[in-house]
């Protein structure tokens, strides 16, 4: 059976990407990570979304990034947003998280011997970040290869970005299609511990506006309206 | 004054590349990373080597790397091999190591505007890794270029490597010149916690040999002669 690691926050898009390599035949190992995050309640929800699709194995791996800071979500004496306003990259882009999250996927993929690492990094309906966009994500699939012992053998590794050029109404549509339930996924960025969204941030303004724009009933449980 | 992240592991080659660094007027970050390893006493090394040359700050971030495994330097149950027969990539060699490291600093970079990241990566007398190779650092120095807030800005950073080329002799040579007192630096995979070596693993064999060949007195503290 062909192996992936697959990048697992506990949100709508990655909850989809575990949902579409899990129908695609991959086993599927989830990883996580404890980054010091503001909005912790995802890495619950990520344990839920996790047991629901019957993944191999899924790790936390904790690195606090609160040490570099630089972020809304990695620096408590940042706000984050909620007035939809942001122009250019927001104050919540984490620098380089993705390239460090898929450096630990890229690891553990060497580990196991698995030629597939899933992301749900997505170029449309996203918040400007420099590291959802499609020449980042070939530019890092072929650093990997370089990287490793796979790559020094020949054996090819692919980033999978299945939502790259998907609107959030599509992504939502293929999740629904896929099993998800996505009552079970934070993607709010200032969730409370049980989950609890706060309805303003751009995460919750882009989700809401997805499940509007699919068509499709909002499950998420918001704290109060905005 | 130009700023940059010097990865910096309490080694030989890392010491001299800081030393480089500070002597070409860099304001130098130093990063470390406790990551499970075995030789935990190049931490120790790591914060005299940054102490003496005066950096700007010096950071040691925890990502504990036995979660994934996969080498004799994060899984106590594999060991270190001391007889220098080691063929093709050896078992020391840490899955994705470099990329993870280089990472972290990218993300810290991010945050200090800075455009230089240092690490001393070394292609001649090593030990086999994929990650150590000129083409995977140029993979990655693209790839940094395209993932963060500065890319998107025109502002390009640069992956410096000044060891890459050079034997273990003339790094020692270089490092002597720069003021590097290599009796403050680990190398050794298994060192004690005072940092002594054990004079037979690969990382002991490759020093040796530097000193040798560069016809330099060997400063290293070995626990016994192999």
């Amino acid at each position: 059976m062909k192996k992936a690691v697959v990048l697992l926050s506990g949100g709508l898009d990655s909850a989809t990407v575990l949902a579409l390599a899990t129908r695609d035949g991959f086993e599927c190992h989830a990883l996580s990570v404890n980054y010091g995050q503001r909005h912790r309640a995802e890495l619950v929800a990520a344990q839920r979304v996790a047991a629901i699709f019957g993944v191999r194995q899924h790790r936390v791996i904790a690195l606090n990034l609160q040490i570099f800071g630089g972020s809304a979500l990695t620096d408590p004496s940042i706000d984050v947003p909620t007035d939809g306003a942001a122009q250019g990259i927001p104050v919540t882009y984490v620098p380089a998280r993705n390239t460090i999250f898929l450096s630990l996927a890229l690891a553990w993929a060497e580990v196991l011997e698995a030629g597939a690492i899933f992301i749900g990094a997505n170029a449309v309906d996203y918040s400007g970040y420099p590291d959802c966009r499609p020449e980042y994500l070939q530019a890092f699939e072929a650093m990997a290869n370089l990287a490793t012992r796979a790559g020094v053998e020949g054996n090819r590794l692919t980033i999978h970005a299945p939502l790259v050029h998907m609107t959030k109404a599509q992504i939502i549509r293929a999740g629904i299609e896929a099993g998800v339930d996505f009552s079970l996924t934070v993607s709010c960025y200032q969730a409370d511990d049980s989950g609890g969204a706060c309805g303003a941030c751009d995460a919750c303004r882009i989700r809401r506006a997805g499940f509007a724009a699919a068509a499709v009933k909002d499950p998420t449980r918001y704290l109060q309206n905005a």
